[in-house]
């Protein structure tokens, strides 16, 4: 049997556009891999208000866990899980949390600067390499900066702060970089040049499509969280409907009953 | 400070239709609450989907109980929670897991009949009563009769049936009665007349409005598994466009991040 990591280190090397409509629960990971998804990825702000936690380094580290662990369950494909920023400062701490990760089953993490120095992701991602290595695990690590989210330098600088922080993620030895927010033709372009590693971009207004953007030379696409901020804005509609009007006639563009069980059957 | 249950069952008196968007997970219950929900009751079929688990009887009882304490963790309002059959035939088993839902805060719970006799469903009732006594606790007992979802008699003795078990049930200690797909307003109004508990009807096709069921003497209306089963149309819908075309103008309609955060701050 292949590692679940090496399946899903080539989904990155193909020649094709990895797409990732990011899942926040059981039901959405399954019904996007029904649907073809090679891999499943979790919206870390999805799957934390999901859990009924704020984004942002809120959810406690065994309810990360126990829900990666309940998808590997449900699931065929790889799962990579987003672990924010491993929800602690302290490499060996992250280290721990990635070793569970993967002896879990999952195949691939991404894992985030945010706001603090590039130097303590590279360690964490440092720590993280011994430790699978020393424990006999692999995984996928999509290095995460928020350079652009968190407008860490001026909109000019995007591309050349990405390749710098991409060059130093990739000497401690990760497998892919992730800058959401870049959506700049020109600066994708910089920035796939100047780093050895698969780029990954997120879904935001003015994103160029999936084939332009392959055109491009970026190896994945996440929704992010886009796709469960469209379902609750649905939701909040449907619910204040529903509490008004109680019209039932109301509830349209149903998925049958039938099709969601097959998913678990 | 009032004890859940009574909170809750005052719900079913005060005059006014209680309308329960049903919750699948702590999303959409702290959104439903956000929206003016009084109550938030939980789908079994939705729960279950989030879960990965299928519909009916599937989930473990550990899960069904750290779900309803970690609904009651981010909700003000009282908790209804569809326990489906109590995943047992056994009435002591069934008693026992009510009383650990109302040892961790939940107000009420659904009890269906499902395809097995009625007298088994009373049976259950009884020992939850009888537990709930000595342990000092209460909880909303809604008896849900399977009679017209799983077309147990002739569509013509829907509301003869539902008059008969509703008695039987009453008489074992319930609070309410929930015939989910009874729609005719001639039988909806004989069942009100004909049990002396408020009467529960599910959003189904053909069922009249919130308020025209108010006024025909309806107790509750609750969305069921319609709103999650609508999203997750919407969810294959939006992950179809996104696997094929990966176009990020397509996810429209979105709540804004802030909002979502705003709700578990």
């Amino acid at each position: 049997m292949t590692a679940p990591a090496t399946t899903f280190r080539a989904l990155h090397a193909n020649g094709t556009l990895l797409r990732l409509p990011n899942a926040w629960d059981a039901a959405s990971a399954r019904l996007f891999e029904s649907l073809g998804a090679t891999a499943i990825a979790t919206t870390s702000a999805g799957v934390a208000w999901s859990q009924g936690y704020a984004d942002g380094y809120a959810m406690p580290i065994d309810v990360v866990v126990a829900f990666a662990k309940n998808l590997v369950r449900v699931l065929q494909v790889p799962l990579s899980v987003d672990m924010e920023d491993g929800y602690s400062d302290d490499p060996a701490q992250v280290a721990d949390l990635a070793a569970r990760l993967a002896g879990a089953g999952v195949a691939g993490i991404n894992l985030e600067d945010g706001r603090k120095p590039p130097e303590l992701l590279a360690r964490k991602v440092q720590a993280i390499r011994e430790r699978l290595a020393r424990d006999g695990l692999d995984l996928f690590v999509n290095a995460r900066t928020d350079i652009v989210l968190a407008r860490l330098v001026d909109e000019g600088r995007f591309a050349e702060e990405a390749i710098a922080r991409g060059r130093l993620y990739q000497s401690a030895g990760v497998d892919g970089l992730f800058v959401p927010g870049l959506t700049s033709p020109a600066q994708i372009q910089a920035v796939v040049a100047g780093v050895n590693l698969p780029l990954n971009l997120m879904a935001w207004g003015g994103l160029a499509n999936a084939a332009e953007l392959q055109a491009l030379g970026v190896k994945r696409l996440s929704a992010g969280s886009g796709i469960p901020q469209a379902l609750w804005g649905q939701a909040a509609a449907l619910a204040t409907d529903f509490l008004q009007a109680g019209d039932s006639s109301k509830l349209q563009g149903q998925i049958p009953y039938a099709e969601m069980q097959k998913l678990f059957s």
